[in-house]
């Protein structure tokens, strides 16, 4: 069966499961033999991670807001050309955690910047190349930070910290985005249970990849 | 006399003379005691300095066009809020070594990004912060380098080297720039004498501010 490769991306807020999701999405790969790569930017491209490395520095507090949008911009564009497309171009379905919708909801909206400021942006970053299918991963911010605390699997981050309406503006706007282009981004319930939350993605995917044959 | 500061920009090709002008206007500041600062791009931002190491480290062989364009925006940002805007909003005149006219001109015209594009990310970076004055040394580019070859005073650079096409490019960039916004491009015509030359940039620069009170 010859496939005309995806480029699918995960979104989501803090502790609505995409890890989890990512390694569903690759054990379905390998049972269909598909052949895909799973990425997130900076992901191995050496300036992406450097530019990242600028973006993370503790030290770095005077950074202002779009100069840090406009890194992320930066790396994005350096991982799409060096590692999304050439993978495309190999005949890899891409699998990317984020991708230009965290910038659009992070620092667009929820940090104020305005949508349509970031998007102008990532429009110069990406050329228009935008994801077949968006995944997000929906999820109340209350039950989402507390499954990371329960779950105990990795330390809290400057993001988990941030106030909760700061993280229901995270959730208000990927659903924005979702109404904008119902086509591409498609929400998943993430509140049920692991195994209902995969049938439902792999459902949402099976139906995408018939749409495009 | 309480003057508004001004934020005056200086463009040229190379060769141009733009660093023996700046010092002229350093000492017309002086004369004149207006309180002023001379700055360029990453200009003592320790966030805008690491951002411009990434663009020129040498290794850097697969950076993409865009990519350095994204970076030179977050290092104008970072520099405009760290070093620009602070020492306009004490009161010095600020003289700037290059700005937005650059990457409109070398990245948008020469590198055919496209100026419309590349204009766009800088809007988001300085938020239509513009120059009240820039003056454009305008010379022709043969001449502009064999100046370099002639004074010995730096070694030839990267950009030195670009084909005699590429600096007509740019040439004609500034020209269209500058038809496009006469109110704030002043053309100085940089293939006269020095005194000559300091003498236009003087009374281009004096009618300017002559204009605003």
């Amino acid at each position: 069966m010859n496939r005309k490769p995806l480029f699918i991306t995960i979104e989501g807020g803090e502790g609505s499961g995409k890890t989890t999701m990512i390694g569903r999405l690759a054990a379905y790969m390998q049972n269909h033999s598909i052949p895909y790569l799973i990425t997130r930017e900076p992901g191995g491209s050496d300036i992406a991670e450097k530019i990242r490395s600028i973006i993370l520095e503790p030290k770095h507090t005077s950074m202002d807001a779009r100069t840090e949008a406009l890194l992320y911009a930066a790396a994005r564009r350096q991982h799409l050309v060096e590692i999304v497309e050439p993978a495309l171009a190999e005949g890899l379905t891409v699998i990317c955690d984020r991708f230009v919708d965290s910038s659009l909801v992070y620092q667009g909206m929820a940090r104020k910047i305005g949508v349509e400021e970031v998007w102008a942006i990532n429009q110069f970053a990406t050329e228009n190349r935008m994801p077949d299918l968006t995944l997000l991963m929906d999820i109340d911010p209350e039950e989402g930070l507390s499954r990371i605390m329960a779950n105990g699997d990795r330390e809290f981050n400057r993001l988990d910290m941030e106030s909760l309406s700061f993280h229901q503006m995270v959730r208000e706007g990927y659903k924005q985005l979702a109404d904008r282009d119902p086509d591409r981004i498609k929400v998943i319930d993430a509140s049920k249970s692991l195994p209902q939350v995969e049938r439902e993605m792999i459902r949402v995917l099976e139906s995408a990849v018939l749409k495009d044959f």
